[in-house]
């Protein structure tokens, strides 16, 4: 089928988003048609001023509309703990839990030498100079429980200890609401190893 | 969570386009944030092309970045038919198949009295003034096999009919690839009731 031009353009574009493809970008762009001007408006500009707008804050690397960010920046939280994640998502994860009120390190990836991403690729060098600061003493190292995540809290640790900063790893095993029957082997292994007094 | 704003206000954006929720819109906006610059920039300036470049055909009402529209005002096209849809995605998909070489009429919806929609609301009338040209021998009605395409197919029907137009009705029955013993009853009875030699 041959769509006007404007049409044809749109598709395309919504199909460098994840998980869309042909089909779904081919509805999206029909119902922009039948959307109100004002919505396709705020949708095109939100669009450039998450481009123009957003940076990325120089102490914890996490992406802010100013730079130190607000949890950097914020007097009441606890600056003896650095969480360490992956990604921005990671730190939007962690503060929707509310639990913690310490501060982040976001790296930027893990360690993936198949991908070409060694540690000069993340922004560790930064992390270590943060914890020249006395006032940490834990650091806590959230990447996700993946083969290449564990592989970084590992190398993180390695690398962190000797300055006698306590560093932890969050816990893995079943999620809450899980199946024991529906686990696989892996997580029940690490379920039963991080097993704790009740 | 506290997203920066210009975050946040994608992430409300996004919502408004179909079967995006929450956690998606999520998704997509901090997918945009690692998205180079120039695919942003096109996404955001395809949305607002759309908007402002496509119009309406004024003899078919289909979407179309020129009037009359490109089929409407191709030669080769075979003026005896019309083929009656319910809404521009649907002439997308008769094109895709190729097969038709016709001309089509938008209705721009089905009749629904429910949701207010009576003939006055589609483009009907439309339709019946481009019937008084006497080139037109056959209206093919494709609306959806729904309760609603259906119950519009047989007004349309009476409407055309005195005329001495023939109007046909595309066929429902199994999708082919189908399963007999999958397909729901109402679509079997279709088929058995469309039957034909062979």
């Amino acid at each position: 089928m041959h769509y006007p031009e404007p049409l044809a353009r749109l598709i395309e574009a919504f199909q460098k988003l994840p998980g869309i493809g042909p089909k779904t970008a081919t509805r999206l762009a029909f119902y922009v048609l039948k959307l109100p001007d004002e919505d396709v408006r705020a949708l095109a500009e939100a669009l450039q001023a998450v481009k123009r707008d957003l940076k990325t804050c120089s102490i914890c690397h996490n992406v802010t509309d100013r730079d130190p960010c607000a949890i950097c920046s914020d007097p009441t939280r606890d600056r003896r703990t650095i969480c360490v994640v992956e990604e921005p998502k990671d730190v939007a994860a962690m503060e929707k839990m509310k639990g913690y009120r310490g501060l982040y390190h976001v790296l930027g990836g893990v360690l993936s030498p198949l991908d070409g991403i060694g540690p000069e690729e993340l922004k560790i060098k930064s992390l270590l100079e943060r914890l020249q600061d006395e006032t940490v003493e834990e650091v806590i190292i959230a990447t996700n429980p993946s083969v290449e995540g564990e592989a970084t809290a590992v190398y993180l640790a390695r690398l962190i200890k000797p300055s006698g900063i306590r560093v932890t790893r969050i816990a893995s095993g079943l999620p809450v609401g899980g199946d024991l029957e529906y686990a696989d082997e892996v997580t029940l292994a690490r379920a039963l190893e991080g097993r704790r007094d009740v």
